[in-house]
């Protein structure tokens, strides 16, 4: 498995644990693939026969009702077998190991574990311990990735503004507690992205951000100023009221994304947000259902885009 | 889509939200295809592709397990991908409206969408807004209507009494909070029965039912009296010991169905109950196991009704 | 239905409702179609048609995420469209009865039942009031049966020590609340098991636990004497401090399996476990991952027998 534990011998995607460290060419191979899966959904009959007979586990040990449905939409849009679990109510709570849940169900002959976890690094963990023929695709942990979303992030920006290599990204939010925002940041540097900027309030980004090859900035006219992608972050309920945000009218007065501060981005800007948006809040409904935003695309988007992770994972075998 | 929200352009149906303004031939249409797929449940295989590929939401923001499993075994029948989402759960608590969600699952091209909600006129507000491609079947909204109960309720009459124009049929219980009872009303009115009643106590009738076009009885033995179909209401237990009701013996005791009472009946009447029955409540035991019970075959039926909304949706995108 | 409620009228199997009674050629035919099942799970595509378009329904009215996902999956493999639920939640909250539960489903042309419920006799119950062409697998009830897991522990047995005319097999732990251990100590002594050992503390050994053929013994060392398989059981976390079991710690220096004690036992004797497994408390990790464990390969024939049992009632419709 070499370095990176998401490479087979071969350097081909065995897991998608994270972006940071994925090959550029493996990154444009998932957004090429998921072109050629996005007609899939406009057809009559929506499905391929790529999977078929395979046993892909849903995996949640943390609740995502949307981002458990679109992983099982897609895995049955290729024909498998999906198998929800909610582990947090089961096993775990009956005093088994992480592990050895995990290791009973590779024992069920499974060919596929999608794992949202609470605890940064879980995907990593069971990806290092599962027999060679499984694959584990990361669907959130903790604070550390989401690379799905990522992924999708990247198509998403791919389809509307063509080429990466001339533009100028904000990222604007709650990125300190944000896998979401890591996921994109790599994905955005990884493409070639020439500029990248993270904007909020000093208390919600990280100490060491600009480590990550982005700009900070704190003031939002300034940081949407000629920028071609709009990202919004998710404020998580938890943080609205707490210690490092006064509260969420206080957020939106700032950091909430108005036509008045839209208008500091280039005139073809787009705005993104992962959903699910918190209205008033990160955006105001004029924005998020204005003729700029790609937020309903996004969706879509990341059908084809698991369905591609999906599929190129089943071919690596 | 004129002015019957129900109805696409060439009338034909596009989604199915109530019984009231239903026309007559579409409720006709409805049951004969029914009775087509009948013959699916008794088969070896019980399956038929009408639907393959087609993605069925079961969006349920009011827990039903009863009412879920009938659509997902009718949208299996039909050979349909189903996505089961318990929205009450999810993002609906993340602070998400009603129709970000629904727009996100439409991003995830559904192409149909079963709702239950509590509120009234939640499955009018989606169908309102979702792409024309989408379907929405109303799987009960508040006080307001179920209308494929009240369409394998007639599928049931008319299975029993093969013609509608000159029963006379009853309706007893809870009728004011009763969505059941609402769409049950319009559907014998629509098909013509001649003589509907409610009968209970003044308490849980609605005030306005008369104009209905429904006789009012708060006394059993004469709202019995020379009926062909009996259709039991459920009380709901959140009624038994409230302000309405004095109890759940005195209201057994008034409007329970007994042998006695259904003696004032026609000797073929059949007896029909929505279910889940409470025992001893609505109905005694021998006559929700006796030879006039039709309760079992309605849930059978219910399957049929069920497959034939869907597939006449699907037929007519 | 003869005297046997699991047989058909040409004695065949109509249920699986426990091992108790069953004849000793139907176990052995339903270990062999499990073998000639095995090789499914590692085929490219993990299906056979053989119950395609059959209904299939969990009915867990107590919960259990492992024991459902093995049968989902048995289920899943064989074709059959599988329904799940949750009744503990549902119905049964809302005064229905058991029976009228089950009454309904099986109104929806249901095919097989699989159910869990904490109480012993449910699958029995159930077993009793279905319509002939319907089968019931009992997923464990109460204390009393929990025959899938017997026979898979047979299974697992065959595999490794090729027959059982010459076996001496220990049983260790809370033998008394293990509907696991009663499916065991039968299934082990219909197919001809010479020696049936259990090993435990008299607080959580029946205390006519002899009268089932088997020796009984309070000390590990001399219970693990030479035997070929030893089979630990789970401690249920509710017995740890209670009035049975001073405390979890005790259990584990007097009968946690550690390599000092299973050393009493054959040099080639296997270590099993129905899962999930507590560590530390009835098995150490150097033996649960060690060479002589056959835990996991229980949870892969766990799906083979499930299959075979589906496949053979459905064959006997």
């Amino acid at each position: 498995m070499g370095n990176n534990p998401q490479l087979n011998a071969n350097g081909e995607l065995q897991h998608l644990l994270t972006i940071e460290g994925l090959p550029r060419e493996i990154v444009l191979h998932i957004l090429d693939t998921a072109h050629s899966f996005l007609s899939v959904g406009e057809r009559e009959i929506k499905k391929v026969p790529l999977l078929r007979g395979k046993a892909i586990f849903n995996l949640f040990f943390e609740a995502s009702t949307r981002t458990r449905t679109t992983f099982e939409i897609a895995a049955k849009r290729l024909s498998a077998d999906v198998i929800n679990l909610n582990v947090g109510t089961s096993s775990q709570s009956k005093g088994e190991t992480l592990l050895d849940t995990v290791a009973n169900l590779s024992a069920m002959h499974a060919d596929m574990f999608v794992v949202r976890h609470s605890q940064s690094g879980a995907a990593h963990l069971i990806a290092r311990h599962v027999a060679p023929y499984i694959h584990v695709i990361n669907a959130g942990d903790g604070r550390h990735a989401h690379p799905t979303q990522g992924l999708l992030d990247m198509f998403t920006i791919r389809h509307y503004k063509k080429e990466f290599s001339s533009l100028r990204v904000a990222i604007v939010g709650d990125v300190l507690h944000s896998r979401v925002a890591r996921s994109q940041i790599h994905a955005l540097t990884t493409l070639g992205v020439p500029e990248v900027r993270v904007v909020g309030p000093r208390t919600l980004l990280p100490s060491n951000v600009s480590e990550l090859g982005v700009q900070v900035f704190n003031d939002m006219a300034r940081g949407l100023k000629d920028v071609d992608v709009v990202i919004m972050l998710r404020l998580q309920n938890e943080r609205m009221n707490g210690a490092l945000l006064p509260s969420a009218q206080e957020f939106f007065k700032y950091y909430g994304l108005t036509p008045e501060k839209l208008a500091n981005a280039k005139p073809d800007a787009i705005v993104m947000h992962p959903g699910p948006m918190n209205r008033g809040i990160e955006i105001e409904s004029s924005v998020a259902d204005g003729r700029q935003s790609v937020i309903l695309p996004q969706v879509t988007f990341g059908i084809a885009v698991r369905m591609a992770v999906m599929a190129i994972l089943a071919g690596n075998a």
